[in-house]
């Protein structure tokens, strides 16, 4: 008889099997019978779980979002500092999970933005939304609390602080579009212009002096452009080389 | 021989017949044959112009998008008047059109949030950015010139203020969906509060003080979600006596 896995640790398999090869191989590199092999379960099994691929990188991202969500809440425990200082944390941490994540980041940016999938960037933004918001809304609840943001609704205004991040998404498009050096340079550059705008929005919308949060760093828009470059090329290549394809 | 219409006055009289459809029947009840009738044009000629009905719709939305650009922007022309007296005007004027192009809006509203249609949203809602922007942007510069608005950039300000309009999607969304007077009531009682929220967040994104601008006024939002009801309601009774449907 043989021991069957419960279909929880199942699903995650598949998710975490997944998660591998869509960095190894890519998102379109990686058909579902890829998923089905390394996580030595059914076909039957996989479409259980999931409709489609991309209903497992929707999942996979919903994942993500709430571990990476636990891990910004984590990184704002330390009370004895104050608001400004503990969001300015959690946005530098934000910026760091990125890179740590970047299998995930990688297949969605393929996904979405090679694409232009509006209905799996939406849902994908949806989900991400209903798990940071919380989060945001309590660090913004405290920092109102302690006289630091001023701002008369913490729940809104973390919604529309998140809805505000979205004005990233044409940059990112476009950075997904660049196949050239100089391309990929001039659209982080646009990156990096919004993302210093949105923080200055951010200050702004808190009833902060301009300039106060930190929504970037220096060569943060370039390092995110040239990692997706390195992606872009590495797929050309195995295009031509008669690499898997979906 | 026939005298045939010039292709450009085809593609407007389709859309012109296809806006007092959508009114009368709603979108979903009117298929392209009855606007093919209703232009007295072949079905060829609807589908040389548009691939679909929903094409259709996003050719709609962007000549009234663009009609809608140039009327707001003759609506600021005084330049006796100081920018922020302007953009208020200019917002004024924006709702009333709103009700004036009830139409477009119904049809749009239907087929956007009523099936949560994400990718129509989408390019709905970046034709639109695409053409309101410039005029913003033109209004903020002058703004900033005269001093009243404290902004480093006007163009990216003005696009991250449309985008921060999204914001209003999901109450939108809640009031497609609500079939009860009371629903309505609590879905728009949402949208008001968001639209207040937005108007301070723009207020402070341009340096003004609170209150300063108006993004909405009394007894609006419920309009807007009552226009809605109406429609809704008729459709279901239209269903009912086995009218029209896709």
């Amino acid at each position: 008889m043989t021991l069957r896995k419960p279909p929880l640790s199942r699903r995650d398999e598949l998710i975490t099997q997944a998660q591998v090869l869509f960095f190894t191989q890519g998102y379109d590199g990686t058909t579902v019978s890829d998923i089905v092999q390394a996580a030595n379960v059914s076909n039957g099994a996989f479409f259980h779980h999931f409709a489609t691929k991309e209903a497992l990188l929707e999942a996979m991202s919903e994942t993500l979002a709430y571990q990476s969500a636990k891990e910004l809440e984590k990184s704002i425990q330390d009370r004895r500092l104050g608001a400004v200082e503990r969001l300015n944390i959690l946005l530098a941490h934000a910026r760091g999970q990125k890179k740590a994540a970047a299998s995930t980041h990688q297949a969605v940016f393929e996904a979405v933005f090679w694409k232009n999938n509006a209905v799996l960037y939406d849902r994908i933004a949806t989900a991400a939304i209903a798990v940071f918001a919380p989060v945001l809304a309590k660090l913004l609840a405290d920092g109102v609390a302690e006289g630091s943001f001023h701002v008369s609704d913490p729940d809104i205004t973390a919604e529309m602080i998140l809805q505000l991040a979205f004005v990233t998404r044409g940059a990112f498009t476009q950075i997904a579009r660049e196949d050239t050096r100089e391309g990929q340079q001039r659209a982080a550059e646009q990156l990096a212009i919004r993302l210093q705008h949105f923080g200055v929005v951010v200050d702004r919308i808190l009833g902060l002096p301009d300039g106060t949060l930190r929504l970037t760093h220096d060569g943060y828009a370039l390092d995110l452009a040239q990692s997706r470059k390195g992606r872009a090329r590495r797929r050309r290549a195995e295009h031509y080389l008669g690499g898997k394809s979906k």
